[in-house]
């Protein structure tokens, strides 16, 4: 092994921590328990993961200052955190790459229309298409390969990773942040019914995206039938997930993989939708609101609800709903006990008549 | 405020409508009720949305004819409609930009193959690459970075959006609409097991998309393991859908968000598959079926089904599926009567005896 | 009909079975029993399907050898078979073009940085982007538009489709497949709250996949929060599917479409998570676990578990769950003749008092 990055007792002194084990111990990466090498360092943040620590390679290990009394094996060490969650945050960015840097300017691969406005200070690269009208602010990266739309609009420190969609018309804000493969400004899914088949209802609107959001890969957002699709500021959008036309995502809002949102639906103010969860359309969900995962909301939720299930119900009678099968069976056992009670009963009163 | 587009006054006339309030207000845009702004004229489309009307800002409300008696408030106005969404929608083409316009040819930075066969009315956007044999139809737009593999077909009048990608040899009839991020063409999931591991089937089919069907964002269509995957003429698919190997979906029906098809299996025509449903393997769905949101069909399903829930019943069935457990409490109480009466009679027969 | 490809007889031949009607029937292609044309050769390989052999157009079918008596009618022709379906796999290649090939050279638009390594006989499509520092191995194909990130690695024979994205420092073992629209490396969904609003938590890991794994169209793999999310040894992964950061798939599992996995999830070896199913967040489901379509493990699962339903259990006790609902119709039935039985007990006794 070459020289090692760091060694224990220096990864103690920079966690703030007490060492316990040698010192001389070689620090060159980060890992979790499970996946830790002897020369990486790992942490115990949760309970449920202490049958791990014993059995890890990790050399070194962050644990609790207190509750935790095992000394560690040859070979290894402890180091003891008032938060070894916390001390393990900070010890990352020792042992990873720096960010990658965007330098400003456009790739000579990419084509800017010349009727497009790109800020000085941005990064446009290589094989971007930027059409005619659409704008891009300072500092704002839109990574290779990535489409922005006629008279498109992409704030200030935005980062659009590469093989992004945003089609004409839509508009972001400031410190937006948009994974790759996502799609801005599809058309909204509608159709009349004629005898000849469907005809399409125009999608005339767009999506705006305010200030601060983060939206995930493989994401859909639908443009407005008119007006527009709308989310707003701090809210965070997971991987894989699906928003109709008209919806609209108030501030804070969680939005986890592969939540479908349908038409012109309302999701309040700081909402979590967990995994796989969905939304019937022209609903209104209440602020605050709390979606399990795989939770299925058919009707309004008023502000603070707290869901589970499909249809989704208060999570106390989603408990009930999950057990009721159990009843059955006692129902039956019981039912089974009164017959012979009862056939008892009879016989007796027969004996007597 | 600029020179207003239009007046309440205008509006009515435009609309077809009565104005019940002042005929000069200005008028600017189109708006839902809960997003209008007081230059906006908005609707009553749905008496669900009636609780809106008066909170709203929009300037300008098409109401219906018959049935909303409140008078606006200073500064706003209604137009009473004989079909209030009708008229709106007729109001929205005012309001919106021209839809945008795909010049003929091919753009210089497209990477067209010299044995590929593109119309001279054909627009090829920025970027887009068309393989060898492929040919792309009369009128038909291929989208900025969009790929149209090895000897694929796109038939006239066709609309690919950005970053689409059709793989080799799939066929694309006339009037096909493809959204960005979608995938046509992909191999379908078919491995056998060896003791060596995985061993992959050859996926060496196509997939054909029938006249006048529309594909949403980030959809995936699996080649057929060996024919075709077949889209009908007028089917409508909305995004992140999944359709596997050698799936059939006949004539006119909507295949809503998040829907996954299994391989081998047949979509009867005018079927509707509501968001996040499912439908398993080698099935058929027969003509006309309805199946709710998150639905799972896992067997064949007669035409005219109306289908919900996972495992998929009659929607009668599920209906009884949901309260059952509710059942289940009202079991516990009677039970706990009994039990009550057959004590009573037992103590009653033991005084006689 | 121009010059047919086969005869009857050669298939039979070729098939190895045993010709059952005339030789002379002319074969051009292979398809599914409800899909053939008269001049193509299909196959009853699942009994399930027997009723389409007699109406389906098909000239030739290959049949069991045993078990299928009934003739062939006119114009068409059986061969007997002892497996049908490897038969029938043995034809395929012989009516569908060879497989693509990619010519060893980067094309002349694509964008390779100079840092970039690339393998003499690799295949670097059309406008495909390879950013500084990243590594493509010997006979790897880089399809159209794909985009491979900063130091990122790929190694040999592997196959990038078209518009895939490979993020900065991920690393693809040997013969890997990447299906279209695919994105490795996103970051990981995570923020910390605070009075703000949400803050990032930086996402400074990679993803690493190992050899022989293929991953479907429009799947999302996440970065590391640290360290690495892992996807192990011929793993198959199936489309529009989400792997949340720090994920580990063991080797040979089965991941069907549209599944999630949460984040810092191990999947054991030779796991099969069928279509549309989830497993949350920290779990770890051990190897040889069979999770049901539209499944969702919400805690530990020991190896070997066979799991349905949401949230998922045993597959006996789901079983005991589905028809939970119709016991309750039994119990209220049962319940009702308890009463009717103790009411003519009370008569009784009333009238002996």
């Amino acid at each position: 092994m070459s020289e090692a990055k760091y060694t224990s007792a220096r990864i103690a002194e920079i966690a703030g921590g007490e060492l316990v084990g040698p010192g001389d111990l070689p620090v060159n990466g980060v890992a979790a328990l499970a996946l830790a090498g002897t020369d990486d360092v790992s942490f115990l943040g949760d309970d449920r993961y202490r049958p791990q620590v014993m059995p890890s390679a990790a050399g070194v290990v962050l644990i609790p200052a207190r509750g935790f009394d095992e000394p560690p094996p040859a070979g290894r060490a402890w180091v003891k955190c008032a938060n070894p969650g916390a001390a393990f945050a900070g010890l990352v960015p020792l042992f990873v790459p720096p960010p990658l840097e965007y330098p400003a300017g456009v790739h000579a691969s990419a084509v800017v229309h010349p009727a497009a406005v790109v800020a000085p200070t941005a990064h446009i690269g290589a094989l971007a298409v930027i059409e005619a009208g659409a704008r891009v602010g300072a500092n704002s990266v839109i990574g290779g390969g990535a489409y922005l739309g006629r008279d498109a609009v992409v704030g200030e420190d935005c980062l659009i990773y590469p093989n992004v969609t945003i089609r004409e018309r839509c508009i972001l804000g400031n410190r937006v942040t948009i994974h790759s493969g996502t799609v801005i400004g599809s058309d909204g899914f509608g159709y009349e019914q004629t005898p000849q088949g469907h005809r399409k209802v125009p999608q005339v609107g767009f999506v705006q995206i305010d200030d601060d959001v983060e939206v995930g890969a493989l994401v859909a957002v639908d443009r407005a039938r008119f007006g527009k699709t709308w989310i707003k500021r701090d809210v965070k959008v997971d991987n894989l997930v699906q928003i109709a036309h008209n919806v609209v995502i108030h501030e804070h809002a969680l939005i986890i993989a592969q939540v479908g949102i349908s038409g012109s639906t309302s999701i309040g103010a700081g909402c979590v939708l967990a995994g796989q969860a969905g939304v019937a359309g022209h609903l209104t969900v209440g602020a605050g609101t709390m979606l399990g995962g795989r939770g299925g909301i058919i009707k309004d939720a008023p502000p603070g609800s707290q869901l589970m299930g499909m249809p989704a119900v208060d999570k106390r009678e989603y408990v009930k709903q999950l057990t009721a099968y159990k009843g059955v069976e006692r129902c039956r056992k019981e039912i089974a006990d009164l017959k012979a009670e009862i056939a008892e009963l009879k016989a007796l009163l027969a004996s007597r008549a």
